[in-house]
């Protein structure tokens, strides 16, 4: 009896692992194609950084500056017309854990961004977190598009070093606050599921 | 005897995954390395999008721009000689899911390209569909090489959010139409291997 | 007697499986998190790349130029001051197996990388393997923070493709040697985690 009981525990733990991993996913083509079940979330983590746009009068403040621009636009002013499209930017801001510019740094936010809509604002951003504190040591690397003006909005974690060794995930991003066109605060809330 | 059966399944089940997940890779220096089976397709999409490059004269209707080019080009024309090698623009193009520049878009395809070959047509893509439509509302981040003469060339999603959660997989990419200089459509033939 | 023995085998299986699958990750605020254990690399591969920046004067030889730069630096040398910063550079630079610039090439490795700090040299890196050799023939595409003067720096593996699908991992870069601002070469020590 004690055996057979065994038995049936491992039976259903194969049934159960099956169902759990996989549902079925109905296209509007009527083909179905199988879907992972998301695992849960390893490891979640906050940050703000902090960009300060070189504006021609602040070069030594200055954490990001143009270095392309379209046709007719020059680097000193983000470009007036088309909502910046075109304006590329390159970065190195200082990492915080909340939300002071003058909190102690844990690390850098390095990478690029461009504007990359005429009729919004709207930007594309590949960027590396270098964190470098007692917590992390590693690196995390992020991609993807960033309708700047929606109060939230998901970029995919696309790599990872360090202790974010091969991390994968999604990184939900806020504008926590702005001052014109020299100063925006990003709130960047990480979430990984794959974590070594 | 009932349970006995049993147990062999369990074990046979045990060495079917062992053998379909991993492959013995023989490499050159004689070193043997695993490798997996390749899982199936959990997604294949197919869709189209459209690249008007501004030339001075389409502001209008450019849905791309030079940002960046090498000393002694402009950014107003593709670069005349060395194939475009060190033109850089930023796009934001229509998604469709034809090939017809008029039907509907079902998102915008938004990031960079740029030409990195001198001696014959070649660019690098790091790019995100952005999809919102009834069918997907999600994105999809791609990166790679991309050797604009060959007729089908590989390059690698790297991330993905909402439908389209760490989406992993590669895209197929074939030029569909081009018009000179100014107007070009690719087909995209995206197929994940990891889907949420 | 020999069915109890089968069963235990199953059951110590399942629970070497959890054992050494995941282990608990205790943060900072107390919360725990499971972190899984890092598979065995299932690839190790070596390879060198060689870039020659254009300088003005060595256009026929060059393998890489300036697209980008800040407000007040041209295009054709690299910025003098601020280590750089904000120079953005596209290359197609040759790859070979070891350290000889004239050794036949296996590939090319192609992208971009662009200098964003201004207090030390520090770069970032997006770009392509593209191979295309007897031993392999397919795509690896890296990205992030390369701290240039750390004799080694991890950046992530974010795709691949062909005998590199889906390639996962890091790279390990070190500056194997360079000629003022004119060459550099780079070791990459690639470690895969996911073969397919």
């Amino acid at each position: 009896m004690a055996v057979k009981n065994h038995n049936s525990a491992v039976h259903l733990g194969f049934v159960w692992l099956v169902v759990s991993s996989t549902v079925l996913l109905q296209t509007s083509d009527g083909h179905s194609w199988k879907k992972h079940s998301l695992p849960k979330p390893c490891r979640n983590l906050v940050f703000y950084f902090h960009d300060v746009i070189y504006n021609g009068l602040n070069a030594k403040n200055a954490t990001s500056t143009l270095v392309g621009a379209p046709h007719g636009a020059n680097l000193t002013l983000l470009t007036g017309k088309d909502n910046h499209f075109g304006d590329l930017a390159v970065f190195d801001d200082p990492i915080t854990l909340d939300n002071n510019f003058h909190s102690p740094p844990v690390g850098r936010a390095q990478g690029f961004y461009f504007y990359d809509m005429k009729n919004t604002f709207s930007s594309w951003l590949g960027f590396t977190f270098v964190l470098n504190s007692t917590d992390h040591r590693g690196t995390i690397t992020f991609g993807g598009a960033d309708p700047i003006l929606a109060k939230h909005r998901d970029i995919s974690v696309v790599g990872g070093t360090g202790d974010f060794l091969m991390a994968r995930g999604i990184a939900t991003i806020s504008t926590d606050a702005y001052e014109g066109d020299v100063y925006f605060r990003l709130c960047v809330n990480i979430t990984l599921y794959e974590c070594y």
